[in-house]
């Protein structure tokens, strides 16, 4: 069982992750961990923050020589930012200046429903925390999962496929084509005239002051047929990549393979009919309209799931919200933000799909070696050849 | 912590359910259970094997004189089908004729990548588990949460918003009025006209011995603020909604509020502005294209969420698919089935939405007793109306 | 993950069991889970109830032809006296005659306390679940995992070593002989002269209207180095048998190899030397004082762990209590009980123990059937006799 | 739900603590878990390490302005030995020098069977995260648990009952009495005649180059009726508690109340009778055998709970063992080490006690902020007093 907790506040010391499950003998560097947070703070559109930030990870525990020993991961990422908010978010003391105190929740953030629930009366006790800054821990953490399933040539490329309504066609290609032209794009959009109007439409909302979401598609190739299980509600791979991505900030729709167009066509259109390949001695499909995932078990198709982003919450053009104290009427202004942020999402996306597959992988393959996982893993690929 | 374990094979004994978390005091009867059975057994398109069921639960522990005692609460739902299988299904007996063994999986269901897992030849052994009949308990063990919820004046209600491509429009009832039409519908529709194309297309699909999906809404009024967290991405309410739906069986898409239409509007135009009514004292928005959730937790607005079921994957028109002893193709034919369960899914859905709500309602509130949730309640609310 | 739940009530319909997490193709019958029920209802100074009751198993899915499927196991075991408590525990009845509530709580039990957590006042509401008549069903689906360690020659075995203070040297037996001697035993005891000695004791006690308590010890062989881990404090496999064992009814103390007396010698007395065996590829100790366990992983040796039974809290000899109506002290009689019950609860204890040993192993071996986890488990093996 | 991990290796560059759950709302300093930390590093005994270390606790998150605010307190001890080791210890770097490393196991240490279920050949892989240095970070963790006792007036407080075979005699003290004297006692003896022949015989261990154990015993006084739970076997305190307790290294026996010693008397010699305080409007025992716990709840008694420590496993006197590389016999010896480390077990023993309650605690009271939980404690308060 892979399990994590993160910790820290959008302009805290630092912050913080403890990784546990992970097996040892996993070759693991600063570095990887890095390029992912990097590939998090990338893509048109994001607001001066990102420059301040440029994460760096320190590993505090569970690696040594350059290998995992078995032991929990901890995992440190300073907040650059930290300096000039020191007397804000001091710990200990409590003489915080009036004027710095947060009465103004702002629509779409959790900022007056966790003010209630909490009992806060500054919400930056609140804010602090649902900030998506916290995502870069948990692409931090789910990198080491991505760095487990590396191992067994399992490789995950997410792609912007819907930024502010400007859609790219749903024309497949090649996985490594894909992870290609996506790294190279500044909004991991694999079609350059789509990309371009992309970026039109990101200008204007910026000069409305406004935002942007839309929709991010993550590729998983490489799975072995049999990770999830039918057998009880929680076990089942679909559920849990849902809770996954639904829970990233921001997130308000998540659908798998043909998802939310399957509802539109017959049963003959949809289901993918199974054949054999005597050759390569497996089992496949001409298409993938289920999204390499049925009944909650992986198929060996590749996984395809997408998720919706909404525009960020944070706007220069001001929303109508009550001052929590006076209940008075007030309008928010602000003096930073991105314009959008899904190129970002797409790769918090494929890092935490990395992170539940991880866990399902280790679950059904067990062992605390990467030499022990790799031999259950051969054996069982030879019994499914068999099959 | 509200938790539960299901059991049974489509066409075994039994299904069993067995629920631990129940406060005591809450009055419970099998009446209240076998209704949320009945309706999730309603539905034009239905097939022959609804009327055979006829689920009737038996509660087996943890309910005494007509309330919960808090104990763990034990159901049993007989398969009234179990008579006409009790030779294939046997327990001990291994002597199965070879003419009952299932070589064929079925495109879109588990058949075969369960079949994998799980190194069985006769997938039956597979089907019969991962067959949409555990619905039935999912729906027996989570109307338990929903009676919960009941005391605590929190409605739930789930309609079909579109059926084989076949949509309603967009305009709003109130909830009671969705409830009486929805209830009153043979497909759960609130829409006399759109259901009446949704019938034709029924039909239709029928004579092509082909299957349908469709798109249900559940909505929640009533909750309080502040269900759920930001905190830990694991207690966002959200994702854990979103694991709710997507294990459902056919399930393959699940939105929050605006959804995936979200991705396709300037963020001024999706954000839900916050006003204050000083007379109910309490916050309020004019429009709830979040859904009821901000950061993961409920806000107060009515809890709207969306899922795609995609077509069932049991057709009359054969689909391709592989003899796995031979690897030569066949087509199978098939004897009963439904033509669409959206309105089915549409009574599961809300049910296991009731239940995650539950889960978070008694995380939140805590207590052993419905007397103590109530104070807890009570308190709570008081302290909200003065934030 | 194995995982499960128990319900019922002690007087109700049935116990019901869910386990959750068996791999396929484990060979299991009814008899198998039958004779570990009838194991735990023997013994010296039980009452007539263990006659009364002659537990049988109905096993209501999860097992198709004398094997597991991977599916949910579950099991139900009917009261036997159920017949005769019909009207007072009916589920839906309320009309209970005001003689037959339970207003005395009984010192030992959880009576009082149950009560006021639940705010119930019939205390019959507390003591159906909390007596000890939930063993049955914890050994019930604990020897399904015992099932499990079988197939990989891992074998449990719990005998008496005091019963009401008399107890037995403590020179070693080898395994086998432990088991045919304590089979054979009323009193699961190895030492017939201790035996006697046990059995006047008993004889006393019942005489005088009281019960007796005592310690058993359980000892597993086979089992493979490294189930449990030092990584993490809830995967320390000593804590996690720890819970198990406290957890079953009237168990206070838990102690592991050498346990308590370890405080009363110096180190040099207490660790054990390691040495190697170069003909069998095996580290080996000449003692076992760590009881097979060093940091929380098995070490190869035999696991050696015991549990203290306080006297059964039911006795003739009526103890002072309070009617919780009236507040007024009361002496409660009682009918019908069992005089020491140390016998059956080694017996559930070692099944207890096999869960908790079958959960790590399965933890660490993987695997969806019985044949994947013997190839893993085999290249273990092979793996550690390299080491 | 309280839940935290641990990160860290004891020569790592730090501890690092996530803990997740704590209410909004709990005044907390560094100053109050560096106590506990200090009181974990006394004891007469110890070795130099303890000096070197003088642990300070780093609060990265969680906390502003001296209180809670419900997001995941993460916690960060530099071990001040670092700087020594970090060429050993390096994350990347991969030359440390044969001569460095570990190829000799420790009796009574898990460096064996950790190394063989890694499979590392560098047992310090191992030895640095089973090391007991692991217990700062849960002293550290678990003092939050125990901050949030405080506020509702619980009271915990542990003391050595017995070191390397001299035990005190059972006479009770009052709570603030033991807390008094086990604080100023060098050996947490709250029996001064006794403490000088604890001394006495830990110098004659020191002497001779070997370690002792002991036995310490934790009593809480201030807790409500009800925490826990007879329902199903997992919610059980009893057996929360002995995992708790169990799982810190070198623990070999947990035991509650009269513990092993129920196994020697009668029933009624054991059982605690009840009887009712009209002015004070509480139930209560003359006596309290059953340690403050039937039927795994509280009872509203003092909790009394002992863990036997077995005698530390590093030795001056060198003990035999294999080299895992050669397969020769080697005898070890060490440079530096504590000869007993009972009286910091006892504040370990502590702490994680606390951490057990107060999850325990927050399961049954519910609530986000301390304002809400204490509501919800007065209410309960009150109903009790009422039944």
């Amino acid at each position: 069982m892979l399990r994590f907790l993160t910790a820290g506040e959008s302009h805290g010391k630092a912050l913080v992750v403890i990784l546990d499950g992970v097996p040892s003998g996993l070759p693991l560097k600063e570095d990887f961990i890095n390029y992912q947070l990097a590939r998090r703070q990338k893509g048109y559109g994001r607001g001066g923050r990102m420059k301040i930030e440029q994460d760096k990870v320190e590993i505090l525990s569970g690696v040594r020589a350059g290998k995992t020993i078995g032991s929990p991961i901890s995992l440190k990422i300073e907040n650059k930012d930290w300096a000039n908010w020191q007397k804000i978010m001091d710990v200990a003391q409590d003489d915080i200046s009036q004027g710095k105190i947060v009465h103004h929740p702002r629509p779409g953030h959790t900022d007056l429903p966790g003010g209630i629930k909490y009992d806060q009366h500054d919400l930056r006790n609140i804010l602090e925390r649902s900030s998506a800054r916290e995502t870069a821990a948990r692409v931090a953490t789910s990198s080491i999962a991505r760095r487990l399933l590396d191992e067994f040539e399992i490789e995950i490329i997410g792609h912007v496929i819907n930024l502010g309504g400007i859609c790219i066609s749903s024309k497949r290609l090649p996985l490594n084509e894909i992870e290609k032209i996506s790294e190279e794009s500044e909004l991991r959009c694999i079609d350059k005239k789509v990309e371009a109007q992309m970026i039109e439409k990101i200008d204007l909302a910026k000069k409305n002051g406004d935002s942007l979401g839309g929709i991010f598609e993550i590729i998983v190739e490489g799975l072995p047929v049999g990770l999830g299980s039918h057998v009880q509600w929680d076990k089942k791979l679909d559920g849990r990549l849902a809770q996954s991505l639904m829970s990233i900030q921001a997130i308000k729709g998540v659908e798998i393979g043909m998802g939310f167009d399957t509802a539109n066509h017959f049963g003959s259109q949809v289901h993918d009919e199974i054949f054999y390949d005597k050759k390569r001695e497996r089992y496949f499909r001409k298409q993938n309209n289920a999204g390499g995932l049925e009944g909650g078990i992986t198929n060996g198709e590749p996984l395809v799931i997408r998720a919706a982003m909404k525009p960020l919450s944070t706007l220069y053009r001001p929303l109508k919200s009550v001052n929590i104290i006076t209940h008075e009427t007030y309008e928010a202004t602000i003096e930073r933000t991105d314009i959008t942020a899904v190129p970002a999402a797409a790769v918090i996306g494929e890092n935490c799909v990395a992170f539940t597959l991880a866990d399902a992988f280790l679950e059904k393959f067990g062992g605390d070696s990467l030499k022990e996982i790799h031999r259950n893993y051969e054996g069982y690929l030879k019994q499914v050849s068999e099959y």
